[in-house]
């Protein structure tokens, strides 16, 4: 295998890790499912090498299947450029030397193909080489701090110290499944708790906890039973699965890449590619009659598609009668709380509920490490208002919180993003209104405490196609990953949607009132049985007929009164489907006005839903960096806040007379609630600090010999500059306890305390 | 329906909701999952009034199915006799004081019986009722503060308040799943914070967050796929689903109390019922035939008893052809990570994990609210440590902590608990070890510290019937409810179970090494193949058999020398079940010696495990109050610690001079991370009091017109003993802090600040 068949194979694999054709069949998407960019399947649309293997479904892999060596390589080059192609004003600057290169690539593949003398071809490849070269030279100029990210090593790293790990590695693992260890899941507890405080307790919402299992009937009124599925197609002797957009685009690919494909077959593939999200079932169903597309795997014939549900089923409760799901979302037991939520507030609008919970999604072939998943932990909010008062009184606050903007007009019109304080996008209708816009600048300033860098982070808004069909206006959160801009927060405009079907599916109005400013008068329509004629005509059957009378609508109503008053009868339905006829002896149409004093309406919801591992993993992504000169001296540069550790205590060696001021130490850093690790093992100070680096450690502190004599002192490290300082015993918990709650900075620090200077040898 | 009726019947309901037959078939049993007390066993098996339909399982039922008003007196009773029938101290002093209502009674139904004249029942029936008034008011006297519990009261609060309610109760509702609102999510997240900081952090704990859905064959190597089951019959007619071991309770409880049956068949009725969690799958079998037993609900026949596995069942992926369960513990995650995590600690022992999640029992028919439900979260950890050295560090600290023990021992002898420190209780070995003696004290603490009252706390040893066959020892922490009894936290030593289990399913050996003091000597023995004859004889099968004879245990090359010895040839069988004959001239039996340093072993497992859902619940009944003199303003009086707000702030009126005071505090009190809640709606100071009080918000703000005048002051009231300070505008932000966090009490803040009076009116 050549270097460049690898790299295009991994181009092509991570670009189908985050690509969906699940929109296509569901009015219900938010988050976590969209396709791959347009430029992304450009590029891949053209590549000749391809294989068949990366498609297939994979239940149970070796836990080798991330973070491997062998990714290494070809990881590196698809990091650097996917981050510089994101910014367009590198862009910019870079578009004539990328032309310069695809001329060249142009006239290689020519004399390849017209049979040129070898020396021929090997110049226009030299020359080749050199421009490419120029162009990732400056590339690397334009991005100095990204290009260096590695993320088969990151992936390393993240095993070996446990950050998280394949579930069930020792049974052969499962894909799409991961158990978070003691550093990933104190980093995901951290992120949540400060998640609480910014949002929970901040904006005063009220949180829930709802239940995991769902009843049938209530993903039916969610949409879920029918919509949330993805396409696939069976081998009809293995019955091994294949999603089905994956397998055409593949298939295609292969397809326009032989070397006797015609230029016309060619563009047709390409055509078919670029449209593949939007076509139907029956129209994919024909690319696959018309391109004889068979398994990748054996050769044999497929099943026609197959709508897969992404919800795992279970039964609730021993008869198998009761169908239950996993949910998919966790925004529907809020929705089905409404009523008692708003009790709760008193019956005020708006107000906003919290969840966080656990999701479950049965992927057909889940990839892409924590991006997708099976099973994922969300943080959902929903914030009910009143659809003719969607401003929000915090509004002002955030008004000039300046946001990278990707709005659905630039994005057609080919254009770039565009930076404008969110004041400016809600005045100039960009972002539907206050409370939206409100929320998208809370999401970017959560993003950036946590340690997401902001110019990796931007909100695109969703085009007219790839809308739900109920939202007024949806902006992801995406941040930019070495697997390209991968969606991480969604923030949508649901309007009434949600309310108004589980009010339909269950009769009971989720709904809120609001005092009119004047009291309203108005019209009631009724009709009025005549129930002894009723009792005469009808005997046992005139119950139901005054009942069903009683709920006919006001249309109906208005139906039944012109016949009447044309002399004819009015036909009266039962909910049984039986039918009768009703004339003026048996029923009258009553007019009569009522004063009124509220309005009853169903509310908007405004959701901004969060795909935890999702952010954990961009920012893992984002904090991850080598020592200056020492490649294999990796860390990670997590903020405070969220670091696993808030400290680490080591001894300078297993000298008994350090362990008293360990144990001191310890004891103080557990009384301040600072969780620390003491790492008293053998080995020099320099590996052990390299050690907690690893584990993203903040702050470690050294007792030494110094420390044994009068006045106690012991050093303090600052795990991003490695600059150390001397400072008293009996203070250092209190300055770790400041730092570690941001109300210190390690240049203060730095001020304060006397420097001290000590080589760290890792050897 | 009597008054009489009404309360057997519902005593047994809710004995019948805390029994389990679960335990005959399952050796994995830890935790939630207790038979009644033989004590309660013998009272209803005497009962009279019996109906059937509380056996039947219900999926659904409306929302109205618990804390509904029907139930108060009923509860009431139940709750006041369980507290005081579980004293045994007061229970002697009663003891007499029974015995003469018993006696009476008998008369009563004597004359009765004997149809005596209407005057001598009526004078009888007045002795009884003086006997028992006598005995009720004796009872009160003893158990004051307990007394006055009344579940229903209670219930309707916290679905009044929402602190949590029947899941999906608007399509129907769904039994045994719960949705946590506002203040029960908080009251959650606040338990599940300090369980964090009291054990992970306090003991330095490693946590992990593994995935709930879980592989069929991890679940097959734990055992529950095979035993993880309750046995149930079904209706063959409609498919009603009963549990096995309840039916057969009510059935036998039926007959013995119909007025035909002899003294025999009741002695024989009772004597089964007594029995019942001892009997086998057949004997349960052969009770049903010989009692002729039916369908409670409609006389018709039922299947045979079926094993009903509690686990839910559903598909990985999408060829339905990958099993998998959601997880019936946590525990399971964290054995199957053993490896990882003892490298994450670098290779030494002991050291804990600590998992908090969600776990999934399919019930078949889930009671007793919170108790017994189908989805639930736990908080357990695997503190793995050598089984030769169980002693804990620590353990010193806890030795002199009094633990309230109800050894297995004295359970046996019809003893009460006794009261031990945990130091005495470990020297006399009633508690086995040190490392579980030490837990046993922290879930003490733990559970003291959020509010559990002391003298409804208990540990209760797993009598040897109870206990998997694994287990070395087992204590439940059981916390005394209106429903009895209630195991709360299981504390086992697991011994070398689980880890060897997954070893022998896996062939990844979960073990530990030490280092020996000294080097030791081994004795290896091995079988050397003669590669060559092999080759000749067997050809391809060749390499099949060498890979057999290296996996021989010491035992069958013991058994190879011996018969190679007596000339024989051995019989080697295949992973395929094949058998071959070989002799001397294709195998040799080799020994040698080997020095070894280090010696591998099974680390035991210690596990405490949380049943969150079941200590929160027991937490809020024992934190119930109502106001002397006025039985309709209930509160709980929960620790600031756990409190679901810390704090309300309440402006005397709707005058707008207090907004900016109110805004202001609320404002601060966020800075504080102090979740507090404003309720500026109109109502009486004294009516927005009680419904602070209801949701357990400890402290209250309020802004008068005092606080518009310089000094700025407000009072702050303390809901337990409802009385008022007056105080700084600026420092009762941070006297609410340290009130919060239990660094100030009530009492130094009624010395410190003037005490403000003002009479609470809650009209």
């Amino acid at each position: 295998m050549s270097l460049q068949f690898l790299k295009v194979h991994t181009h092509l694999r991570y670009a189908c890790g985050i690509s969906s054709n699940f929109q296509r069949n569901s009015a219900l998407v938010k988050t976590w499912t969209r396709r791959e960019s347009k430029r992304e399947r450009e590029i891949f649309a053209n590549k000749a090498q391809l294989k068949a293997f990366f498609c297939t479904t994979s239940h149970t892999c070796s836990a080798q299947s991330w973070g491997s060596k062998k990714q290494k390589r070809r990881v590196q080059l698809r990091a650097a450029t996917d981050f510089i192609m994101s910014n367009p004003e590198i862009e910019t600057q870079l578009a004539p030397l990328r032309e310069r290169v695809q001329e060249q690539g142009n006239l290689v593949r020519e004399l390849k193909a017209k049979g040129a003398p070898e020396l021929d071809v090997k110049k226009a490849v030299a020359e080749l080489k050199i421009r490419k070269k120029v162009l990732e030279e400056r590339e690397l100029a334009l991005t100095p701090s990204i290009v260096s990210f590695d993320r088969a090593k990151m992936e390393d790293l993240l095993k070996r110290r446990f950050f998280y790990d394949q579930s069930f590695a020792i049974y052969g693992g499962i894909t799409g499944q991961y158990d978070f260890g003691p550093m990933g899941c104190a980093l995901k507890s951290n992120i949540l708790a400060l998640w609480r405080q910014f949002f929970s307790l901040e904006e005063q919402m009220l949180e829930v906890d709802c239940s995991i299992l769902t009843p049938e009937p209530v993903l039916k009124a969610s949409g879920h039973v029918e919509r949330f599925a993805d396409l696939m197609v069976k081998d009809v002797k293995t019955g091994e699965c294949f999603r089905l957009d994956h397998l055409i685009k593949q298939a295609l690919e292969k397809l326009s890449a032989a070397k006797d494909a015609t230029a016309a077959l060619r563009a047709e593939c390409e055509d078919i590619i670029i449209k593949l999200d939007g076509l139907s079932k029956q129209e994919l169903a024909d690319v696959l009659a018309k391109y004889n597309i068979k398994s990748p795997l054996t050769g044999n014939d497929l099943t026609p598609p197959i709508e897969f549900n992404l919800m795992f089923a279970t039964q609730i409760g021993p008869t198998g009668l009761v169908k239950g799901f996993l949910r998919p979302e966790t925004a529907q037991g809020i929705f089905v709380n409404f009523k008692r939520l708003l009790e709760f507030n008193q019956g005020k609008l708006p107000f906003a509920v919290a969840q966080i919970g656990n999701s479950f999604r049965n992927e057909i072939s889940p990839r892409s490490g924590l991006i997708r998943v099976r099973e994922f932990t969300m943080a959902e909010i929903e914030h009910f208002c009143d659809p003719a008062q969607k401003d929000h009184p915090k509004f002002k606050r955030v008004a000039s919180e300046k946001l990278t903007l990707y709005s659905a007009c630039n994005q057609m019109d080919g254009k770039s993003a565009q930076a404008l304080t969110i004041g400016e996008a809600v005045s100039s209708k960009l972002v539907a209104n206050e409370t939206l816009g409100y929320y998208m600048a809370r999401i970017q300033q959560f993003l950036h405490a946590i340690g997401i860098k902001p110019e990796c982070l931007r909100f695109r808004q969703h085009m007219g196609n790839e809308m739900a069909h109920y939202a007024c206006d949806c902006w992801d959160a995406e941040i930019l990953t070495s697997y390209g801009w991968v969606e991480c927060v969604g923030c949508a405009d649901r309007s009434a949607y949600d309310l108004g079907q589980h009010t339909a599916a269950t009769g009971v109005r989720l709904v809120a009132e609001k005092r009119l400013a004047a009291p309203k008068t108005v019209e009631v329509s009724e009709i009025v049985p005549n129930k002894q004629a009723l009792g005469k005509t009808f005997k046992k059957e005139a119950k139901a007929i005054t009942d069903a009378l009683a709920k006919l609508s006001l249309d109906d109503i208005k139906k039944a009164e012109t016949q009447l008053a044309a002399g004819e009868q009015y036909t009266l339905t039962l909910p049984d489907g039986a039918t009768h006829e009703l004339g003026t002896e048996s029923i009258a149409v009553k007019h009569a006005t009522k004063t009124v004093h509220v309005e009853e309406f169903i509310p908007s919801v405004v959701e901004p839903s969060f795909g935890i591992g999702r952010v954990m993993y961009a920012l893992l992504e984002h904090s991850f960096q080598c020592r200056e000169g020492d490649e294999q001296r990796c860390y990670f540069t997590l903020p405070p806040l969220v670091a696993p550790y808030k400290c680490s205590i080591l001894p300078l060696s297993n000298n008994a007379e350090f362990q008293p001021y360990t144990q001191q130490l310890s004891s103080a850093l557990t009384k301040a609630e600072l969780s620390h690790k003491v790492d008293d093992s053998s080995g020099s100070i320099g590996r052990r600090y390299a050690r907690t680096d690893e584990i993203a450690i903040p702050y470690g502190i050294t007792v030494d010999f110094d420390t044994l004599k009068e006045p106690h002192t012991v050093t303090l490290r600052d795990r991003n500059t490695m600059k150390q300082v001397r400072i008293g015993l009996d203070t250092v918990v209190s300055v770790v306890k400041d730092l570690a709650t941001t109300k210190l900075t390690w240049a203060q620090v730095l001020e304060q305390y006397p420097a001290f200077e000590q080589q760290e040898a890792t050897k």
